[in-house]
């Protein structure tokens, strides 16, 4: 951008813009991609108008916008590969209303997912997305996020009920509905939620909210194979239980959180799944039925827990892998690999990934969504070993094309950001020109989060 | 069509082209829109090659082509309003396969609903949306239909996991993923669920199917009035129990129903609900529960239903509502209404309509999947009584409006078809036009199904 380009940016919009080479380092990167894409400027909207008067700067000057929050994403979904502005939405981070008869909260894009936590438990409620990190619901909506609770509440395409989203073109649309269900026209705001800000930018959302339940347990289960694991899972979504949780980590991560938190848990294949109930004997029964369906496989009960503060420690090692995955491995950066697959392919899929590393000589710990069929790689190696770098590349290559021949996608809640855009071909054949038909509709001139999604 | 074009189709489809009247006259309407309008030529297509077919047929020559299958639409979604071909589906019938360890069924379009549930059910699991009518699952997509189950389980938006659609151009696109959740790009497969085939014909439906519950049980509870009914209802959602159904029906319905079968429940408004477990015990607890909250807001227990066959008898009421009218009405046409509205909205819709009713010298016995917000007024009034028509569509038109004026929809399962095309400007606002945008993408010649959706 020009200097006179930048003149018109801070007449439209003062002291929102912000060129300082802290900002534009910030704006630069996110938690996952490797690579560092710095804006020309950013833009701390405050309000729609401000976002209308970016884009409206976009369409005037030819420039690329691409929407920014908690930056949180791990794809490269929210980075200037072209330059650009980075429109910085967290100061419309307002809460505008908690509806708590109709189950539902209308928000800012801004806000974060723990924020609106914490204001729907006041009314006996709770948002039911928790994708770890602290993201905001505007990115959240973008990608698509999902999170270990999603195997019984669904992902944000279930819990988005409504968006605002502004065009390129000055148009604001209002899409989805508060009722909880409707056939009128075209259902648009499933195209909005996962388009990753490259089709318009959000400036509200109405997000579903779910009663907390009255009681809840926890119990981890630990098995000889990861196979047997998986047959307890389909086992357990067919038993009329409903488990709130469904996750699953494998070997090395038991070994690497044992390590860190010096711990001695069975270093096997373990299933950590939560139940809800109307109250405790209810919960109770279900775990009954939860531990019977996993004896039939195979499985050994190590560890149940009734209270909130007995479920907080059973959970440690599944929320301390990434941590302990750090620690075990100083010095080196963490690329989570993301794949999902229906649920009969993962105990091959895991195979395949076990397969390859070995073939290429990596350790990564494997978790993953298993109610969804949602499997999570953590590679890692140091920044500068460009060898590791490159065979990390292969496994994740290799198990993206897998998990589209078994099928299954190349990305279950992460997002397509820059690294997964090549794998779009294979998993939707010809309808991956009808996107980029619809992407063009939108968007001729390649103004918004260019390079994302699309080769 | 002239001659020589419908020389043509035969060249292309032989003897799966149908001119008498009696195939033209059965395709000409559906079960709730009052006008006829014939195709010029049925074609019974047996095979996706067929409907590709019929598709280039149509591009070569400019003709018209509007899928058809059961027949069972409300609102004149799958006649022919511009003649043409009426591609009937109704052969590609076959259930692919049923996949029990991803909960899943392939289908063919022309599978109905209940042939797929018998299917389902020998494999422990069922089909959960189910619209009332027999209708094909093709039709069910293509209008996003649901039913009583939805409170639980969904509509079809959330039980259609893939599709196979062929455009017009030729293309075929495979929308969706067996996975449970995907970030992959921009999710069409939404677009096309609900598009009530105006953007492209379904050749196979991949869908969800559940776990059968292993106990369930109803119970019916009276209210003084719907106001209080509605407030048991937000508080059932919000307590721990996931009702399965949560149905309404009103004063006028149960009479209708007393004069039909010689019956004398309560003539005030009454809840079913249905409540699903891991066994009976689970159940008993949650009717607890459910009897309780019920209880709270003045509700009276007039009913409880352990066994399936006393399940049977006591939802006969809301079963029988639609024949009991006819039977009270002889010689009448019935037209249902079908508005949805935030739950919180319902108790003013349900005031609303009753005033409207009361302003026109009209009557309508009420019912509704209250549990969605989905409210059914049961129009009635001789074919040949103009000024009655008018009066409806005068009641119908204000609640439509009225619907959309509380954050609601104009139609919450039945679609838009003909009738229901006026509101979506008011529903939509500018979104009216990226719809139209859409459509003009996949059909620049507007030849699928036109005149429907959109004005």
């Amino acid at each position: 951008m020009t200097t006179t380009i930048l003149d018109d940016l801070r007449a439209a919009l003062g002291a929102k813009v912000a060129t300082s080479a802290a900002d534009l380092a910030a704006h630069g990167h996110d938690e996952g991609y490797p690579g560092t894409y710095a804006p020309d400027a950013v833009v701390y909207a405050e309000s729609e108008a401000d976002v209308l008067a970016v884009l409206a700067f976009a369409r005037t000057h030819g420039v690329s916008v691409t929407p920014f929050a908690a930056g949180s994403s791990l794809e490269g979904s929210a980075i200037c590969v072209r330059g650009g502005v980075s429109l910085d939405v967290t100061r419309m981070n307002r809460v505008l209303s908690i509806e708590p008869d109709d189950f539902l909260a209308v928000v800012e894009p801004g806000v974060t997912h723990r924020e609106l936590s914490r204001l729907a438990r006041r009314h006996g409620l709770f948002f039911s997305v928790d994708p770890g990190a602290d993201a905001s619901l505007g990115g959240m909506a973008a990608t698509g996020a999902s999170g270990t609770t999603s195997v019984r509440y669904g992902t944000m395409k279930h819990n988005v009920l409504e968006a605002r989203v502004a065009l390129l073109d000055g148009r604001m649309l209002d899409l989805g509905t508060r009722a909880r269900k409707s056939s009128a026209g075209y259902d648009l705001l499933p195209l909005f939620v996962g388009s990753e800000g490259t089709l318009g930018v959000f400036t509200r959302l109405t997000v579903r909210l779910h009663p907390l339940p009255p009681s809840a347990a926890s119990v981890r289960v630990i098995f000889p194979d990861v196979r047997r694991a998986v047959d307890a899972t389909t086992a357990l979504l067919g038993a009329g239980v409903a488990p709130q949780r469904l996750e699953l980590v494998d070997a090395e991560t038991v070994k690497a959180v044992n390590a860190y938190q010096g711990r001695d848990d069975p270093e096997v294949p373990t299933l950590w799944i939560e139940v809800v109930g109307r109250d405790d004997a209810d919960v109770k029964a279900s775990l009954d039925v939860v531990e019977d369906v996993c004896a039939e496989s195979g499985g050994n009960v190590v560890g149940r827990a009734l209270k909130e503060s007995e479920r907080a420690a059973l959970w440690t090692v599944r929320h301390h892998a990434y941590y302990a995955l750090r620690a075990a491995a100083p010095g080196h950066d963490v690329r989570i690999g993301d794949v999902c697959v229906p649920i009969s392919a993962l105990p091959n899929l895991v195979d395949e990934a076990r397969r390859l590393l070995d073939e290429h000589a990596l350790h990564a710990p494997m978790l993953g969504h298993v109610g969804d069929g949602n499997l999570h790689l953590l590679f890692h190696a140091a920044p500068s070993d460009d060898d590791a770098w490159a065979r990390i590349d292969a496994v994740s290559d290799a198990l993206a094309r897998h998990a589209i021949a078994s099928g299954g996608t190349c990305t279950g809640e992460h997002g397509v950001g820059i690294r997964k855009r090549k794998y779009l071909r294979a998993e939707h054949g010809d309808a991956l020109d009808v996107m980029r038909d619809l992407k063009r509709l939108f968007d001729p001139h390649e103004l918004l989060n260019p390079g994302k999604i699309f080769e």
